[in-house]
């Protein structure tokens, strides 16, 4: 355990994370939805995703794109969708807020959708698909973010980073999750080669004229590759589609083009799918889930990893030390907070 | 245009495979659904997936394990869910049975669920998606497969090659449609390059051991990878996931020990989620189907492909032409119709 790192219980991290964001003028929905994300990403480690986000909300909330007080609108009318009109506010709240009613349609119909519109982008998408994995549903999550990213074969962004997240109810404590970018390497880590002066790997993007680069000055220049080549390619069409235009919503371009160089975090659409395995299976359910557990034994019987087992490790070790927060991070949280009083 | 190819008309080509397939023994629908499958891929130029493959029926049929005049049988009775039990017949003439009633609850709940059943995998999947486009509807289909195919981190075969359609409707003759393998290669393709004596690329199998391997042989000894690292294999374990337990049939692991050493087609379950644009999008279809145009434009523009560009050019100049057989495989055909007869 490193010395830079002080353990703090779960209440304090959230209520630092609370104060804050009210500080800033959150109400009080958006503030404890998204305490709960950060808190819980700094919980599991999952520093990129933690508390340090916290920071970059002051500059963002004085930009004055983000609605700080929206009230989610859902409409769960047509039988097999939930709309939620997130009215320009964080998307945490308009998830929460839709929740119930897609777990109310799954548990009727087996498969249902949410689409959350006008919403802005908060981080990980899967501390959402382990929401609805606790409620015992099989979901598939996806958004656009801004057009970063060349497709395959071409030269000029087009798509965004545009995550796709899964999740699978388990019996133990912790679901089947995976959530992942699209694109080769996260933006942000190109952003940090840049900043320590280190070259990239070849794969993560290419110059302006479409060249392979290792420079990730070129690369946040020119443009950002998908992962996998064209399959990778093809699944962020995917997602720019079933979470743009099929739920009315914006292209990666389009939110570009939406920002209008304010740099604010992305503004789009999310597709939630839930599916409800007791409606596909019902009196088979115990010997179908056993039959999963046997593929995930398979995995880890030969020493791989599942998608986020990292994560789960972390968070086991973290259940009784509290929520590791970096020292400096913590004073700069705090100095924060007493700032903003 | 090569010498070696001959021009037919379809429905001399479908009279052809149709022939073939009854004298097989396979029932009238089967044979229809069939026939229907490989002259449509023949026509595109996807010779794989195409009129070739009647020939491999001839020792399959012989097996004993596929039934060749299986009638589906439909549950449509849960509200977002329809089954199919292909009752060990192969998945098309299940699919076509099905179709109707995957259609009729989209367009009702806006996203429904279908679950087919104890089917022997034919071919691609792409005819299904667009098929589903067809009738104005997006979709996402998968099937896992056998387990050749090692997850990320691990040494030994889990997965199949387990492959993922999407298909989105465009009011021109062509939906937008790709379809591809989980694994980094096909199976076929490595057994190719077995054959041809050439080596094949790092990132397609390792051997026994788990090293990266160039040699086939050992690759089909091993296991293959997946496409993309440990992303494609988190998407390799979904597709697992989702096609097998959620709809109470067999993992890939399961499907290989069915087969025990027959060496036939995987039998398997297949899942398909088709959402309805309309219900999404009510009166706002219009401009959101442009918004999605907007975006295929601007990876054509840049000179990029679309998914299936190549395909869908093939189509266009085959319109008049008919469907493109090379004269060997012509002959063969004819004789074993002949033989059949």
């Amino acid at each position: 355990m490193s010395a830079d790192i002080e353990f703090i219980p779960v209440e304090d991290a959230t209520k630092l994370a609370t104060g804050i964001l009210l500080g800033l003028g959150l109400s009080p929905g958006h503030a404890e939805a998204i305490a709960r994300s950060v808190v819980t990403a700094q919980r599991d480690e999952c520093y990129s995703h933690g508390l340090w986000r916290l920071l970059g909300f002051v500059p963002t909330t004085r930009k004055g794109k983000v609605s700080l007080n929206a009230v989610p609108e859902v409409d769960a009318s047509a039988p097999g969708v939930v709309k939620v009109d997130a009215r320009y506010g964080y998307s945490l709240l308009a998830f929460r807020e839709g929740l119930p009613h897609l777990v109310e349609k799954a548990n009727t119909l087996g498969i249902t959708a949410m689409a959350i519109n006008n919403c802005y982008h908060f981080s990980a998408l899967w501390p959402e698909v382990e929401d609805i994995a606790a409620a015992g549903l099989v979901s598939l999550v996806m958004t656009p973010s801004h057009s970063w990213v060349a497709p395959a074969g071409g030269k000029k962004p087009v798509f965004g980073t545009n995550p796709l997240a899964f999740g699978w109810p388990r019996s133990g404590p912790n679901p089947f999750v995976f959530d992942f970018a699209t694109s080769a390497a996260a933006r942000g880590e190109i952003e940090l080669h840049r900043r320590a002066g280190k070259t990239i790997p070849l794969g993560w993007g290419i110059d302006s004229e479409g060249n392979d680069t290792t420079d990730p000055t070129e690369a946040l220049k020119g443009a950002m590759l998908t992962f996998g080549g064209h399959k990778g390619s093809a699944l962020s069409a995917m997602i720019e589609l079933m979470a743009g235009p099929l739920i009315a919503d914006m292209t990666s371009a389009e939110s570009m083009a939406f920002d209008d160089g304010a740099g604010v975090t992305p503004c789009h659409g999310e597709l939630i799918i839930a599916l409800d395995p007791k409606v596909f299976l019902g009196g088979a359910m115990a010997e179908n889930m056993q039959r999963a557990e046997k593929m995930f034994d398979a995995i880890t019987g030969q020493g791989a990893r599942l998608p986020s087992q990292r994560r789960y490790e972390a968070r086991a070790r973290n259940k009784e030390l509290g929520v590791p927060v970096q020292k400096s991070l913590l004073a700069e949280l705090r100095e924060t907070l007493a700032s903003l009083g």
